[in-house]
């Protein structure tokens, strides 16, 4: 259940109520208001208070992240945003691998119109042989790819202890899908005030992945993007199966935006235009597609980054297809 | 491996050889030729015979479905194309309920543009105790349905026996998810010569779904669509997964059309028209959507039936999707 | 609802009534008795009757299947128990391929201990371009095994129009896995009076299993067995992944035995005997196991057939397990 | 590639020389020997020097984990082993909810025969509204309950940052299913020399799962134990599939002991005992179960867990199929 404060009232009667009952209840400021989220419901649906401006109960085991909270959220990452009328295409390699690569790769998605550029410093692989990205290096080149062309960054976050160093650079954190259930990681991101992109594990429900960014709000970060990114299935001509009836779905549950990564689904190359081109016609707010200046030399996922040519064939298409369903890019 | 014969010549001479060589074999006439495939590839690879005109051995254990055999394959239906330049929308109620129902239905979709009209006689219902369609009567219906209207119909067999009576009504015969792996079936729909609608099992591989095409065309009945209609996956918030990539991937590996049922793996009113304008945007041939002049009164799937007004809407931004990627409904 | 009639009275009144009610209903003589099915429940649970010995609603879609109807059952097939104290081992080829090649294999199980053999004739393959199986000659051949060695026969139907042959050479009629939804074959093999194995499909669910038990129940024929054989899912070092506590919750369900195959799961050898013997500790009435004499030479699933050698060990393996849990084999 | 180095030998030269050709490498202390893993395969096989006593070159992408560097391993817990004859049973609460709870509960699964206890004090909840875990009063509860019955402790770590903290009071360190691939973690647990329990992820290939054992090997760590706890499938009837084949592979690749949590894949009472037993039968080195004193009251996985009888029930059952398969419990 939420409380909804009035501006200027103290909550600490309200509070002093919740404990007489022996509710569970957590104090968060978002979106600009101080709300109270109290459980268990049947406990605390009774209670009053003059502090209380409205009370909400979304039928639903998520609060912040309902849409029965709050109309649709748009967030503005440097002048970049998503969830409104124009639909964001960030572009950029798996992971950073020199200064001259990700700065050439940001140059050339720009210039094909990307909003954001990617590219991974921490890379969470498989295995512990393979390129585990480069670290803060990493994360300086990318931040001079940032500047010179102006593109604000998305680059993912491993381990809690990053998070200072991640924050410094970053315009925006990626929880990737392996992590998407590191409760502990989803809090301190949430305790920042800087925008997530929230991967959907491959493994995981639609619900879940929700509630997974409901650990994000309850800190008040409210700056959540959702990203569906494939999930497992019998199926093996792809990497992983992508689920556009999935962030469907989720559109009908949350305000939060949606992005999609029609990269990691795909899993090879010549699928991800069809992948992107249907997530847009299904209503994405947001695209996060791999680019690489040199695909086969890639140190990872070589097999599904695009080449900059093939991104700027998907740039017009995409355009195309999002003016069709009355959108932007 | 596949022989294509010349015009004119007799293959009994490169028979004998691949008898004499314990070959196995079939004689096909299909899309205009005759064409003898043999048997495993390592024996046949040698044979030579007059009677040659080219030999193509596909790098798949399918034959007649590759696209290493031929260039995409355009169905005509009574004047619908599938598989043409322009996206052939397929729609009607899940089952043939009377005569008014399927009447009413047809000229409702026809005006809203459809092009041809879907209906079940014969229903694959998960239990004994659900509406099992009205058989033939049911087709009758449908056949008024179509002469009032103009609309061809496709309608499902389920049984081997009911071939010649199918046959009589259907202008295109659905194969359903449940018996897309009847093989005997399979067969018998090879020995018409009336275009066939193959729905792609749930727990079947894309592999698996060329394959089952391979026996109906092995028969010589090349004129069948492929229908991707939603896959079984752990997520549970729709009735099945539709699987985009995979019938994009099958686009990459055979010449037949590709149709998506966006209504079965919605399994609810409200996902489906995301999924029809995904399904378009990644290039779909056809489109068949599930459309109820009353859903919620419907006698089975009345979950994920659309009302005319619904299905109207889907035309108009269906419409503006093709264009953007260059097609046409 | 489940009327379950008198011994000597006549349905007729009841069945007037269920009419004038428009409600559904079948009348069918199983386990010994007659009974009448009437649905939907909500508009039978008031009718009564003089023929009406006793009601049984169960609360869920499948009712003559369901244990709420009646106690474990246990079929009888030429002296072979299934569903008893005992477990019964059925064992032989994935298919016939000679009177040789059977009558040595059909030795082989029956002196390891083996109950009941297997071998398709009509086998059901993913491609037109495998070994289809020895159609009639192979009943024949499997027949002559069976007159040897004096071990009832399992073999697999596909197609309807062979039901009257199947049915004069087998002892046991299976239902493969991709016919568990051919919803007109199991009518038809309830029809018969001879018991069946059914298999589970591998994008099945428990419950569609068992209300696929309910259409052959719903003719008459109460002998059925169901088969765990494996479900798809991402996991990809084995063929499928065998469901052990799905048929442990079919138990929960059905009064009917419970069979598993560990052959197919695995796809490779040396993992059937671990799925074999957790079948057994956790329940299974029925193994049913791939064996050939030579399994590397074998026409079809070569990789899984186990020799006579790894049979053998299998079976002394689970005999300890069997009495370890209470049970015989 | 392995290079098994002498005792007593420096490995400096060798490092020169990988150096020299760019190789990657890591020099390891485990299983009380010195090992110098270098890669790719490739440039390092011609490697030479007389430090090395041996290489190896696995076959797959796993080295320290894979069976063709080592024998079985047994790890030895307080006393307590596995991977030997006798299966370790491990039973306890899904959390540490009170001192008297987890008391009586350890006094209870130790009279019926349990190895070790179990409980969780960081709990990975879906929502953020469930109960977390009572933290670091939650270990010294568990601690308290060690030291009543000399059961030594698996408690589950989700943060690095609390690694101090659990190495104190944990015999074993549990990594749970959503933290599998959370790499930076698995580093860390490698980093101690403390026994750990490695959950599979619920989305998690086999071969995904031995690499994430590899990531501990390679800091030092040899005492993992895999734990099979169920895969998402598309079957509801249980809250995950247990994959009985995917342990049985996994015994195939790797020397690493096995566990099997048959509470998590059940999530139903009912269903624990079968694949209890099945797990056993099938080779299981060690069964984690989830035991309550009140199970209708936990705060936590509430259906699942067994009370007291129901675990002295399989006790019994589970004794007798190990010794039927020649081990012990
Ligand atoms: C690893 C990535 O993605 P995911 O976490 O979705 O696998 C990535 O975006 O680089
Ligand atoms: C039953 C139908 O579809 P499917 O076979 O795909 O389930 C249908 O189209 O009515
Ligand atoms: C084909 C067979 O099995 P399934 O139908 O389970 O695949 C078989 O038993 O030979
Ligand atoms: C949460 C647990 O398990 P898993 O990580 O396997 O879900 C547990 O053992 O308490
Ligand atoms: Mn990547
Ligand atoms: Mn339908
Ligand atoms: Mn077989
Ligand atoms: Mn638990």
């Amino acid at each position: 259940m939420i409380f909804i404060l009035k501006n200027g009232f103290s909550e600490s009667e309200l509070i002093e109520k919740l404990k007489h009952i022996s509710a569970s209840y957590r104090v968060v400021d978002i979106y600009g208001t101080r709300v109270v989220i109290a459980w268990p419901d049947n406990i605390v649906s009774n209670i009053d208070d003059p502090s209380i401006k409205a009370k909400i109960m979304p039928r639903k085991p998520y609060q912040l992240t309902s849409n029965e909270f709050k109309e649709k959220t748009i967030i503005n990452i440097n002048g970049v945003e998503i969830g409104g009328k124009r639909i964001a295409i960030v572009a950029g390699p798996c992971a950073v691998e020199s200064e001259e690569q990700i700065v050439e790769i940001a140059k050339a998605v720009k210039r094909a119109g990307a909003h954001m550029l990617r590219g991974g410093a921490f890379k969470p692989r498989t295995s512990p042989y393979s390129f585990q990205g480069l670290g803060e290096e990493g994360l300086k080149m990318l931040k001079k790819a940032s500047e010179i062309t102006g593109l604000p960054i998305v680059t993912e976050i491993m381990d809690v202890r990053d998070i200072d160093v991640i924050n410094r650079y970053a315009d925006m954190i990626q929880i990737g899908a392996r992590n998407s259930q590191n409760f502990t990681l989803l809090r301190e991101v949430g305790k920042l005030r800087k925008p997530v992109l929230l991967k959907r594990g491959f493994g995981m429900t639609v619900e879940e992945w929700i509630l997974a960014a409901e650990y994000i709000l309850l800190e008040g970060n409210g700056d959540v993007v959702l990203c569906e990114r494939g999930i497992r299935t019998f199926e093996k001509s792809t990497r992983f199966t992508l689920d556009i009836a999935g962030f469907a779905v989720a559109k009908t549950m949350t305000h939060l935006p949606i992005a999609v990564d029609p990269s990691h689904p795909a899993g090879r190359r010549d699928i991800v235009e069809p992948l992107a081109l249907a997530a847009i016609a299904a209503g994405a707010d947001m695209l996060i597609i791999e680019v690489h200046i040199n695909p086969e030399k890639a140190l990872s996922d070589s097999e599904q980054q695009l080449d900059v040519k093939a991104f700027e064939n998907i740039m017009k298409k995409a355009k195309a297809v999002a003016e069709a369903i009355g959108r932007d890019i």
